[in-house]
């Protein structure tokens, strides 16, 4: 067999939003010819035309229905609280054959959400690329966003391997590297690993707002001691972030419960002056750091590298 | 009056410890030519081995008392639990008219300790440049690092103006900027832009570690969707932080209160399902972060501009 290295994995793909995510993959899906052609699609009139004006595609459809007739794969990226409406949106007009899959932070409740919606002659492979900024909306994507960050694909049980395959051999072609688990682990391992530490971003940033004794104006200005790489992760965005915790809230309060335990134990050798289990504690946490250095998840640049640079 | 541009601003200048802080202050002083001598000490035989080996200063002493005689300048950059002991070491060594001053993290407690054992003779000034990294001791330090960052004097009531405004000289020639306030004021400021954000980065970092569901090689692979910027401020040194949480202890146990009072609102919100507190919530946080981009002391670029660049 003569294998084609120009014929595209898909023939049409629709992006149903065209948000940070979706806008980073119609970036990339053009630059390494995925797909023959780009159907974008976003509710917001606004949104659309400046998915035009950047040119992230070949057809703008307002219409999510519309957006993904005869595309064989469908790529929903909306906050997660939106993506049952969607799925009931395009239900009735997705290709039989078609691979639908979503970019969610949350995979168990958009399975529920979605799954109701979907035609069993369709083929629904839900997956969570973990990678982002804190910016958002379209002109916010570029094409690299996913390269070297892992994609979490979670097919349901008798997912068809044929789909699922072919869903791995899109991701791994933006960039990605693939692993598989199931909706409800990956809603555990992102509790720990995302929405937690959003969850406590926003909360500090909210603590120091507030404040009486201590000036916004002195929390801005002294902000390099630890507190401003919190900020930029309580600059995401709030629609999204507010989905994420109404739509994983066992895990997260599950996660949070020990978050709480543990930080009463810091807080009472503190207030005991017990040095030993502050060192302890503080010591341990190297390791980690270490591990996500060795696989390359993070720069060892002093500061992230921002800043002045070493002479 | 001709004004000699070369003339340093100090004759020798001692420097007490020769971590990040003390080893960057070295190499800024040489830079910039603040002094006409540098003479380094620290306790540790190897580590005044390793400064000798980097050039840091002119003359290495590992005995503290002997290091300052003769300085006009002594900076004492230790972990703050150690500050009370080098200062009875070396209180009855220094010259009469010499600027003491420290970069502790905690500034009242630390005005307890020093000042007990400093003899009146000599201007005690005290400061914090709010600057650092993660990694920690001489090889670590570079000249570039007080660069656009605050350094906070707390001159002590009644403090000689000639030295306080000498020391403030001297931190804007090694590129600071700075401001004066009391002690107490500062320990409050820096607990909430500081410690405490510390605090929940081992904290969270810690209950990742200890959870039975999910791996500490998930945890680490996943780690961009937020927890990897906790993981390099919990790579901070345990010592200079234990100490800070156990000299510190009054405002970070006041902070740490109001963080968790304000959690246990979002953790209601979260499991009544209350959309709309979430939602308020995450987008008050937002004028803070443009305030730190405004006035220039974090970078804009998404994701601290670490990893594959957009194109």
């Amino acid at each position: 067999m003569t294998v084609d290295t120009k014929a595209p994995m898909f023939e049409r793909v629709a992006l149903v939003g065209i948000g940070l995510i979706g806008s980073s993959l119609a970036r990339v899906i053009r630059r390494e010819g995925l797909a023959r052609e780009i159907v974008v699609s976003t509710r917001r009139a606004e949104t659309l035309a400046r998915a035009r004006e950047l040119g992230l595609g070949d057809a703008y459809v307002q219409d999510a229905g519309e957006a993904v007739e005869g595309a064989d794969l469908v790529i929903v990226s909306v906050p997660v609280g939106s993506s049952g409406d969607v799925a009931a949106a395009i239900g009735p007009h997705l290709a039989p054959g078609a691979i639908i899959s979503d970019v969610g932070s949350v995979k168990a409740d958009v399975v529920r959400q979605m799954g109701a919606h979907l035609p069993p002659t369709v083929h629904f492979v839900p997956a969570h690329p973990v990678a982002g900024t804190e910016h958002s909306g379209p002109d916010a994507g570029f094409a690299e966003l996913f390269e070297n960050r892992w994609c979490i694909v979670t097919p349901p049980a008798g997912a068809d391997e044929g789909a699922v395959e072919k869903l791995v051999a899109f991701w791994r072609a933006c960039g990605s590297k693939v692993e598989t688990m199931t909706p409800e682990h990956h809603d555990m391992v992102l509790a720990i690993t995302s929405h937690i530490p959003h969850l406590i971003a926003y909360n500090i940033v909210g603590t120091a707002a507030d404040l009486e004794t201590v000036t916004a104006s002195e929390v801005i200005k002294f902000s390099a001691g630890g507190f401003r790489d919190f900020t930029r992760i309580a600059a995401s965005d709030p629609t999204m972030w507010r989905d994420v915790f109404l739509h994983n809230k066992d895990a997260v309060l599950e996660m949070l419960g020990r978050f709480i335990e543990d930080l009463f134990v810091l807080q009472r050798a503190i207030r005991f002056g017990d040095g030993d289990t502050l060192f302890q504690h503080f010591t341990e946490t190297r390791a980690i750091r270490r591990g996500i250095l060795d696989i390359g998840q993070d720069t060892a640049a002093p500061d992230f590298g921002r800043g002045p640079k070493k002479s």
